[in-house]
């Protein structure tokens, strides 16, 4: 049952997240209680509060302060409070399963526990939003409720289920297909290769550097004879530079954001000086989601959204300022403390700064808004411009995900969750992030796997791989200057070579889960409190996930671990997979068990009554049967309801049939 | 059994780690193959490789790379490869038991399974050091062998083993009193209070602000009627000021460190302009050592030293020439990507730099030496320095512990593990830390609890305090800027000073282990690897340890968690403290349990035929009766083998007497 309320004024726009119409209640929202800028509601001791989508540390969000305000940080460090996304779903799991969607497009705070361990307490500059709340019998069907009130979830196609490899930057053609000759001769199935900035025209969108890519279309198609489907950026800043088509259009139709007094506005990312699209305005949102088009005849047919929060290197008035102030320090030779501290301070305040936002404006249905109030919406329009676009451009499904977002794009792409560290706590937190973001609805989606920036180990990767496998994007991507961490660059070849046909193996299974999913308002990855919500034990757990309705996973994320403890809230199969064919069964009672794991190895637990299909692997998804299918089965009458569809059509045109 | 053998030349200089005289063999080093600026092993796969004493990661230093290079980096993160300390032991336990000590002052690499996961490969600019290399029976032997080598290791006075309360800054006598009276009134004991850099006269060594501490010394004193200890902060660097005698006597004597022509070298630290005392000067180090003597005449009797890498902020030099580089993009408003980075780079590459330390030189035994061949030893000695004048100028035991060390400082002084951070993961890391720095001597230790920079909450200081009341060293202190933490400022006073007088009630205990742990070169804190060698799980597990003779912690490191598992290697008695006089027990069997905690417990088990004796918790160490104790007993004929002394003695004139 949902509920709307206007609290304050209400969200000052339409974030248009929410495709139901619900009259709001002339009554006061209850639960809460409201007190100047602050909405509070104390918390009972064993309530789970789940909910703000891609965000930090547990799946249980309780014992810190989170601000919605999407940002381009890198360093996804415990103390953090906000990522790339913005996803306003609260839900409490206790006693009662409320959820709480918190309707707007500014920033605003959720401080779970942190000031007070009891205490729910959400704070904005000024308390406007629109609220809806959720009562339901049990937390799947609040989520299922709140995910029907905000739209289907996009629906990428199956090739993209396949192993992708990403890299700052494979720059050329020739990188390219090295990657492509060193899978092939590793004879490790490989499905995308990805284009970072350096394929563009001196990182100038819908562009293509020419030396590094001669005959690109020639190139695409070459490689998708071979069923490898080639994956560009596409950054939300356009260059300012004389002469190019997109900056050219974009001055002459007003289409760019805009400064207080309507010239286009200036800031910096990768090309230098660049104006960004007026997303919220539908007619530049048009013509920004028909500028893909260029790539799209080129056979392009999937694209990652970057720099979308949007990221801000500088401004050139804020720029001048700082390095005026530093060339004010000039002839000193003994700087004090504060001194010395300022010139850092001076160049660390300069990306991403409220004070560029707030000077910054976007001219929204007529209504000129400034872009501070309605940040969190910029990287959902961005990519909604693209969504919207190949609705029109393409007949298939197009791979599409983006880095920032809000609750309402992912009806349009799924998202990566960004910039991680080759750090072993980066693996847990896949684990922790993926239930919350399927509530909001990104179900496409995954982590770099390998971390993105610092530098990787063989058994980091590895263990990042076998938590990846389940993820619908299972995607190895790192930075430029750290080490090299494609699958082949390492020792045990044959150990990730298992590994990924058994992905590939698990892809029938994790698609028709994964649809399934999208089409009935579901979750992918659950928190074992979804379904054994009365177990206690199980209740706590959040590094063991739910994959689907028949498995529930338990991956390995410490190093020199020999293995680990695993909990059962009721018998399960386990499958100590070392490869598609190459795995051993033992069926484990209810309670506590620690299983020794090999470096190489991966754990999968069948739920009783409940079977796991598996596929024949091959080099590419293109040459899978999907219908050929082995099963292992949890118990003789096992069944499974295997959906499965031609795997491009935008509207999924497949059935469900029962397996036993 | 220990060998020596040069590799190379050996060490450019003594570092006077090692206290006996061994003839070097004449034979090459075995179990290496030396090759170029390398030598390697092969590592079998069960292999434990421990050692390093305060570096990042595990407890088993596999999978990746330390570089021992004495560092001032305050993010101590997953990836990072170098702390304050360089501590060049490893020990291998396998199927033997071999422990190495590098004994060189220069920077040195291990890379542990980085490069290969089956290769320990050691690595310098050139290959000289002094290679000691020891086998025994098994890693307690190979441990207490390498010790006897090192020297005896630093023993504090009992009081140190207090609660203490630190801050960067308490600033005045006011603030200062304000925590004593905050935590009267909590009923919370309380040991010492720390002064930051803000007590002194503009940074200046040695100098006091009167105007925030007038009467000093009565101050000191009155609190000392309270059997409160105030322990101010030393700093390496020595600022640049006419008429400031411990600059003026530094220029006069040519106690400095000096540029190539033998100019003081200028280097910018907290004070701006400093120069740094040449510790590896004896002359230098005498001198500088007696200089605490100013602050001990007022009653001090605790120090901790500090930015003894030592850091720089800066040289003028280099900084006129970053700022030069900045003030030469003015007037640029479009800056490609290069150039934009390059700001940034330029300022970040300004603290700590190599450019700089190769600048600086000592002078050693007469000789003139590079800094950067020996910067690991300047830590040390400057804590050296003190230790060494603290034997001269006090009846007593003085307490002192540094932030930067080498091997062989710990006969002088313990160390802290400098700026942690407010992270869960920062509780594990400790576990981690401590038996690899109990290996090299390192005894006196401890973490900042509830983590030096970012916000802490109430939880995880809970949890650190839960972990640090069995660290000699148990100090909670926080970073300028971030949220309050002392004890009293949360919602739960009473089961912080539940816990406080816990610890109070387990001195006797961890005292009696840690002087018996540095009179006969034991450990305090032991992997439990090496008591239950031939239990291939115990051998795994990196989050239990073993505390002296008695008993094992199990302490929980994970934000909403509502217990943790643990293996017990035997069967153990468990105690769930909640309170010196409020806790359970229970008697479990060998095997996997998973235990159930609350946020206020604390596990302890006690090992067959073990007691663990309890105090009377006091406000104050020195009010407690060490004798008053009652006992938990697992079996009816535990024993335990108690020392103590008078707590104070610089030589420890105690005994041993069996409680059973």
């Amino acid at each position: 049952m949902v509920k709307k309320y206007i609290i304050g004024n209400g969200s000052i726009i339409s974030t248009e997240a929410v495709v139901k119409d619900i009259e709001p209640m002339a009554s006061c929202a209850p639960y809460f209680n409201i007190c100047g800028n602050q909405m509070s509601l104390e918390l009972m001791s064993d309530d789970i509060v789940y909910g703000l989508g891609e965000t930090l540390r547990g799946a249980n969000k309780r014992g810190w302060k989170y601000v919605s305000w999407c940002s381009d940080d890198p360093n996804h460090e415990e103390n953090k409070n906000s990522l790339y996304g913005a996803h306003n779903f609260i839900l409490i799991d206790g006693v009662k399963k409320l959820g709480f969607f918190f309707d707007t497009p500014s920033e605003i705070t959720f401080d779970i526990g942190y000031t007070d361990p009891d205490k729910l307490i959400i704070s904005m500059e000024s308390l406007n939003l629109d609220l809806y709340i959720i009562d339901g019998e049990d937390s799947p069907s609040v989520v299922k409720e709140f995910r029907g009130l905000i739209g289907r979830s996009y629906i990428a196609p199956l090739w993209s289920f396949g192993y992708q490899q990403s890299r700052w930057s494979y720059p050329t053609a020739k990188d390219v297909m090295e990657v492509v000759d060193e899978y092939k001769k590793s004879k490790i199935p490989l499905e995308c290769v990805y284009l970072d900035i350096d394929y563009m025209e001196r990182y100038k969108d819908f562009t293509l550097d020419a030396t590094k890519f001669p005959n690109f279309k020639e190139f695409v198609n070459n490689l998708k004879d071979d069923h490898i489907h080639l994956i560009p950026i596409i950054d939300a800043g356009v260059k300012v530079e004389d002469g190019y088509d997109c900056y050219m259009e974009g001055v002459k139709n007003g289409y760019f954001c805009t400064d207080k007094d309507g010239k286009p506005f200036d800031s910096a990312v990768w090309p230098g000086l660049v104006h960004y699209p007026d997303v919220l305005n539908p007619a530049a949102r048009r013509w920004f989601g028909n500028k893909y088009k260029v790539l799209i005849d080129c056979g392009i047919d999937g694209f990652w959204n970057d720099m979308n929060e949007p990221s801000i290197f500088y401004t050139p008035d804020r720029l001048t300022e700082c390095i005026d102030f530093i060339a004010s320090k000039q002839g000193k030779l003994d700087l004090n403390l504060d001194e010395y501290f300022s010139l850092t301070d001076k160049l660390r305040e300069l990306p991403n700064s409220k004070v560029d936002y707030g000077r910054m404006y976007h001219n929204a249905s007529g209504k000129l808004i400034n872009h501070e109030l309605v940040h969190n919406l910029y990287g959902y329009n961005m990519t909604r411009a693209a969504g919207e676009a190949f609705n029109e451009l393409r007949e298939e499904r197009t791979l599409l995900f983006s880095r920032a977002s809000y609750v309402g794009m992912h009806r349009y792409g799924g998202i990566w969750t960004g910039d991680n560290k080759s750090w072993w706590s980066h693996i847990e937190l896949i684990m922790h992030q993926l239930p919350n973001l399927n509530m909001v609805g990104f179900l496409y989606s995954g982590a770099d796997l390998g971390g993105f920036s610092c530098d990787t180990t063989e058994d980091l990767l590895m263990r990042f791989i076998e938590l990846g496998m389940f993820t619908p994007l299972m995607r190895n991507h790192a930075c430029i200057g750290t080490r090299r961490q494609e699958l082949y660059q390492f020792k045990h070849t044959d150990d990730f070579r298992n590994l990924i046909n058994l992905r590939y193996a698990l892809i029938p299974y994790l698609y028709s889960e994964y649809v399934k999913a999208c089409l009935n308002d579901e979750m992918l990855f659950k928190p074992l409190a979804f379904k054994y919500s009365e177990d206690k034990m199980a209740r706590s757990i959040e590094d063991q996930l739910l994959v689907g309705e028949s498995i529930m996973i338990a991956p390995i994320y410490k190093q020199n671990a020999i293995g680990r403890y695993v909990y059962l809230p009721e018998p399960m199969k386990m499958v100590k997979f070392r490869s598609n064919n190459d795995y051993d069964t033992m069926d484990l009672e209810k309670g506590h068990h620690f299983i020794n794991v090999n470096l190489n190895e991966v754990l999968v637990f069948i739920l009783p009554n409940k079977l796991l299909p598996l596929a024949k692997p091959s080099m590419r998804v293109e040459d899978m049967d999907m219908y050929d299918l082995t099963y292992i089965k949890n118990g003789n009458d096992a069944t499974y309801d295997y959906y499965m569809d031609d795997g491009v059509s935008k509207e999924p045109n497949g059935s469900i049939r029962t397996l036993k």
